[in-house]
């Protein structure tokens, strides 16, 4: 590469700043392994020949690397990436954290992997990423940082932009039935962080009693847990939770997933809708509703939101944009009953966890363009097909050891093991070595664990789910 | 404005998605105010001939402007912004939090007032956001955007991007002497955030004894007792925390702002630092360093982080973008004793509130391509001389019954009424009537209240110095 004409580097001369690009490119190829440790880099002369800049642009840069200890400079033999990794650079490596929602914490101080892996195939809780509308996202997102002003980059509004409140709004009027005004829209960067903040301002600083569904969210658990919540689990069955077995305190939080339930799937039917609300009436209590993905309904049109007919405004509605477009957005929102706004405006404050300004902006110009309406239109053909093709796959091959749910919607698919006696945690281990993510269905029963497994659809294509349920069967054919 | 060429409205063809340009181009001038309620719109016919748009585009515009209730078409008139307002836009007027960290509220559940008027001059809390490096910005994020890669949209880690905390833990080490490791560094969206985390992971869920500083940070107080804290403030006098004068039980936790006190900016003396360490070491407390806006330092070095000198590693470092960028930005950091990483990172991992990774990404090639370094540069010098600014024009008009503070760092400047009936409270409240911020010394008191003003210096010029200081000397003069 001495002499040679650099054709890895390409210079976008209008942006400026010469010397910062050409540090940047090469850190980027040393991060991505293409320069390698100790590879020669052409001398100062011949690489500013080669790029057509100035030569003391092309020393400067190499000075600067040279500080960083990216590169070293040994007389008589030239300069090259350094053998030793650079401190600056040295945490570069991408450590990920647990990649769905279901795969963190159930319980608080439960130390997350800081290395997992990255998601397998069929590991619930992520869209299918490849399908982001990336380009106009970048387009909205993007013309928001050009056009940014000056009062744009001071503290904003606690509970979000006003434009992308009413934006999100409309979306909740009209696809879920939502019934509110805007200043009851609150933006922050996750549902677990709206949960997080509905909870602590119910349950603290008493020790009050929440409810949640049993199978449920295990995150949901820890978030009420360290607000400092008795956590009582509610029985579900086939029409969602059973308030009838209920016992104990009365509480003063319920957290549900009426659209599907989460992991079974069930919808919950409208008498035990209407019971939930007047057992909140009743108590005093709030409800979350957190509606998580719920835009993905294939049997009929969705379900209209159970904050839609609460005429007692007990319901917080949480939504998300984690399912419907992707985790690394990380905006969520909640729909809060008019009582809580305050409290929880203040709570907001008090961390001010905003999600950064343009992200809010770009995101209300992509929801305002019909961006997001198309998008999701689009997804729901995907993966009513996807949803489909794991169902039949497993009917076919794993029919005879499986319950199945009936995957009316949503992004993940719940199915039971007929026979109790099976360790769920070693078929998920199993699949996992041959390459496919799933999570145990235990890990979501609060009381009496029933062995099953949960499986994201999002990238359930027909060879895919095919070869998921082959192998599947394989593990429970093979197993002692 | 009907017939003639339409000149209020550019379309960038290039961008694609006519229709969309259009509804947004006539949505911002409404809520900009310059197409006003009943004015009259050009006729599709006349758009798309003046445009050089196909009619279609304009009538599928229009009708969807129509069914957001932002225009109106009456037979026989035409088309005319709607009289009432459409709902969905109903919340866009910019209603905004209190624009300082120190406007916020300082004890839980207190509600923010949610339409806080802009920040005058002098109100202390956020940088002179005319000097944000708005093109540099621009261009690191909308490259990022423009390249996200797949799993760029996961789940990301939850301590942050590996290369923004490699880039973050360089610009510590080099600008502020702290030693640590990458794995030390996480991202989180404010100063404010990082110690909810630090104050749960440690207090959490017995009620433990945190002491804090008196005067001190108002939402520290707030934060600590939040997360069941007993508060106890131990005074501060010209060299810092005073432990000597602490009471009461044991603390696990320590709140300090060692580089310039917040608000009186005192540098904590070695001394005082020794024996903080110390006492941290003995009562096996952890400290909290917020070191927010020690960059700026006008009469010498900037001193050292105490994070830099303790080695019992018990301090948490804590730094903030929000005030050497913007607070818009919403990006800050801890550099974590290595005793807590795992606690923070699993109080993060379940709620979730990371910074959008494209910021994250986008604030590591700012940072790594020196655009910081050169913001930081440039605005000490802008700093110094506003501080200078404002304390000549204060001593000049104030200085017979005002103290102030030497204003050797920071970007605020305490001054105290040497008569201790002043209400400094009237006094602010005569400032904002003439357009100046200020916050009263008296709310960072946590004992007994002394009266006093806080200033913001970012936007100190001296014109407006001069004028701040004279009405200030005629206030205190026309006191009754």
């Amino acid at each position: 590469m001495t002499s040679q004409a650099v054709t890895w580097l390409v210079l976008d001369r209008p942006q400026g700043d010469l010397e910062a690009q050409l540090c940047r490119g090469i850190r980027e190829r040393v991060q991505a392994g293409t320069l390698t440790a100790g590879e020669r880099l052409p001398s100062t002369r011949a690489l500013a020949l080669s790029l057509r800049i100035s030569r003391s642009t092309v020393v400067q840069a190499y000075d600067r690397l040279r500080a960083e200890g990216l590169i070293e400079t040994v007389p008589g033999s030239g300069t090259r990436i350094s053998t030793a990794r650079p401190r600056p650079l040295a945490g570069v490596t991408r450590t990920r954290a647990p990649a769905s929602r279901e795969a963190l914490p159930s319980t608080p101080l439960q130390t997350p992997s800081a290395a997992a892996p990255r998601a397998l195939p069929f590991q619930p809780g992520v869209p299918d990423l490849k399908s982001f509308p990336a380009a106009a996202w970048a387009r909205c997102v993007a013309g928001r940082i050009k056009s940014l002003r000056i009062h744009d980059l001071g503290y904003g509004p606690v509970a979000g932009l006003p434009e992308l409140r009413a934006a999100i709004l409309a979306h909740a009027s009209v696809a879920r039935g939502v019934m509110a005004q805007v200043n009851q829209v609150a933006v922050f960067p996750s549902a677990a962080a709206a949960l997080d903040t509905l909870a602590r301002v119910t349950l603290a600083p008493r020790a009050n009693t929440a409810w949640i569904e049993d199978p449920g969210w295990p995150r949901a658990r820890g978030l009420l847990h360290r607000a400092g919540a008795r956590v009582v689990p509610v029985p579900c069955d086939a029409d969602g939770i059973d308030l009838a077995r209920a016992s104990g305190a009365a509480p003063r939080l319920i957290y549900v997933t009426p659209s599907h339930q989460c992991p079974t799937g069930v919808t919950m039917s409208l008498p035990r809708r209407l019971a939930l609300l007047e057992a909140a009436r009743r108590h005093g209590a709030f409800i979350i509703e957190d509606d998580y993905d719920s835009e993905f309904r294939y049997d009929t049109q969705p379900i209209a939101a159970l904050q839609g007919i609460d005429t007692g405004q007990r319901v917080a509605y949480v939504g998300t944009f984690s399912k419907t477009l992707a985790p690394g957005v990380r905006v969520a929102y909640a729909i809060l009953p008019p009582e809580l706004v305050a409290a929880c405006h203040a709570d907001m404050a008090l961390r001010q966890g905003e999600v950064p300004i343009h992200i809010q902006a770009g995101l209300a110009d992509f929801l305002n363009d019909g961006h997001f309406r198309g998008h999701i239109r689009r997804m729901r053909g995907v993966y009513a097909e996807r949803m489909d093709n794991l169902l039949r796959a497993l009917t076919r091959h794993c029919g005879d050891f499986l319950d199945m749910a009936d995957g009316a919607g949503g992004l993940k698919l719940a199915v039971r093991f007929r026979d109790h006696g099976v360790d769920d945690r070693s078929v998920v281990q199993a699949l996992a070595q041959r390459g496919y993510g799933a999570r145990t269905f235990s890990e979501f029963c609060l009381r009496a664990p029933v062995p099953g497994l949960v499986f994201g659809i999002a990238q359930g294509t027909p060879a895919r789910s095919e070869a998921l349920a082959v192998a599947l069967a394989a593990i429970v054919r093979d197993a002692p």
